[in-house]
């Protein structure tokens, strides 16, 4: 196996082959405008390094990962018009730097194109790709309705919530990895546990992403730290800190989550501490710490010697600790 | 073989059965109601018919069918929001019943849907029908866009005018009328003339259908008649006059067609009479003859017997007589 690095570079780089100048040139320049973007192609390295874990071959997973890179960026380009943003990866969103039709059709061609992906493999490995790939988007299509539904409703229970994230986010990374399992017919053993790990995983690092958003380094964290609180958004800290509160506490926090103040610092500042004294930002680090552990658990149960499943292990230390 | 009415009434009770009621009902609710505002089902049908013809059995086609059905739908969904569309087949279109983001997101799942109605088939069977559609539903994808991009253009050629109506519109008519051969486990050489009687007769029908909104009867045409005149719509009849028309009357028709007087029916007469005298309303009667006699001239290759022909060619005359 090879380092996170080489896998990233070799996938660009089929990336760059890959996607076809096509005509008409405004449906498909803003598909190769996202694809450009960069961001970190998690999801892909994990297709390539569980096909190398499983077979010493990650080529044979590059037209996977890529179908896998492709989906994830439909998504964003639909979540984005969705969410009304302005800005992806820094950059204009494909609503915004073309407009909305551009960015639903150009985003429609892209889910296509994913399936499109699959056809270059033999026929037993294009069917069991393209069912888990539709059983995925599906759930992927679900997690953000509930996140959209959830936004309006003020009694999203923790239950539900890690539903929405578990859809939203975490089952394309098991579905990632499945897929490199997949394509390096690994056992159905393999196939399922190294989806489970990559579920657990992304549930793990959903919720990283929520905690880090109030309490993680302004310098490290890439995005506006307490952005979320900004945005009123109810995130798992949120939910938590709700359930722990005692009455005078629990009406604070409604209150601010009802509101938009010019000068958001009092704001975050309030509602990190209520995070903090209701035992929340505990219970976030606990809940953490449990995905991650189960996460690490379902590796012993994999049939690849305990060298590669170090490095799987090593990745999703890494990934917790965000230095990937 | 049967009658459209049994085919249409088998499709329906399937659809009836087969659509899932799931959770979120936010996300499938839409779902629901865009399958139900009715329209002919056009497109089900003849792969029921198709499968009927081949095989004797329309049975096994019935979610190959529904496939087709509910990737049309998704368009409709789609291409509404882009074209601002209030009313479909009389109703609220969804993103007017509901919203925008809704409206994306539905669509969205209705593609999957759509791909995951293959999966009860066997694997070749699955393979077979998964591509077709796939590049079928990308040239849909691109047909739109060259739809859109023809509306800030004022110097579209026929030839590409032809195109994209074949794009947005006739390929799904050719896939539909495949997948029922693949379904039936037709020869290659009667899959693909059958595809090519489906998009041949696919061009004759949208050219009518630009024909009829100029001059159909408004009793029975069912849109408003001189609808795409209003709306400066660039069809055949527009730019097959464009080229016929001497220097004055290209004038006034390129001036007609920028502006939007509240008082329609002075232009609309003015525009058809141009049409006529042009003879662009007779080009676009040959161009639909010669579409047509093109697509009953494929029926002449089929493997089938001259009974199961007369069906489908009766289908065509009765399409072309806009009397299903």
């Amino acid at each position: 196996m090879q380092n996170i690095s080489f896998y990233h570079s070799v996938f660009l780089a089929h990336l760059e082959q890959q996607v076809p100048s096509k005509q008409p040139t405004s449906l498909y320049d803003p598909v190769h405008y996202i694809l450009q973007l960069g961001g970190k192609r998690l999801r892909p390295i994990l297709t390539l390094m569980t096909a190398d874990a499983f077979s010493n071959d990650y080529k044979k997973a590059l037209n996977a990962a890529l179908s896998i890179e492709i989906f994830h960026n439909f998504s964003l380009v639909h979540d984005d018009i969705m969410d009304g943003a302005p800005l992806r990866r820094g950059e204009a969103t494909v609503h915004e730097k073309w407009d909305v039709n551009t960015a639903i059709l150009s985003g429609d061609a892209m889910l296509i194109m994913a399936y499109q992906l699959f056809e270059g493999y033999e026929v037993t490995t294009f069917q069991a790709l393209a069912k888990l790939f539709s059983k995925t988007a599906l759930k992927v299509c679900e997690g953000q309705q509930y996140d959209m539904d959830f936004e309006t409703r003020d009694d999203v229970s923790v239950e539900e919530y890690l539903k929405m994230i578990e859809y939203k986010t975490a089952v394309l990374v098991g579905a990632a990895m499945k897929m490199g399992a997949i394509v390096a017919q690994a056992s159905k053993n393999d196939q399922e546990h190294i989806y489970e790990f990559g579920r657990l995983l992304g549930i793990a690092f959903q919720l990283q992403d929520d905690y880090l958003d109030a309490f993680g380094n302004p310098e490290t964290f890439g995005k506006q730290v307490g952005g979320d609180i900004i945005e009123n958004k109810k995130t798992y800290l949120y939910i938590k800190a709700i359930e722990f509160s005692d009455d005078d506490d629990k009406l604070q926090l409604e209150h601010l989550f009802s509101i938009n103040p010019t000068d958001v610092k009092d704001k975050i500042d309030t509602v990190k501490q209520i995070f903090i004294s209701s035992g929340s930002a505990d219970a976030t680090r606990q809940e953490i710490e449990n995905y991650t552990q189960k996460a690490f658990d379902v590796l012993d149960e994999l049939s690849i010697p305990e060298s590669k499943k170090k490095v799987l292990r090593d990745f999703g230390h890494d990934l917790m600790d965000r230095r990937v």
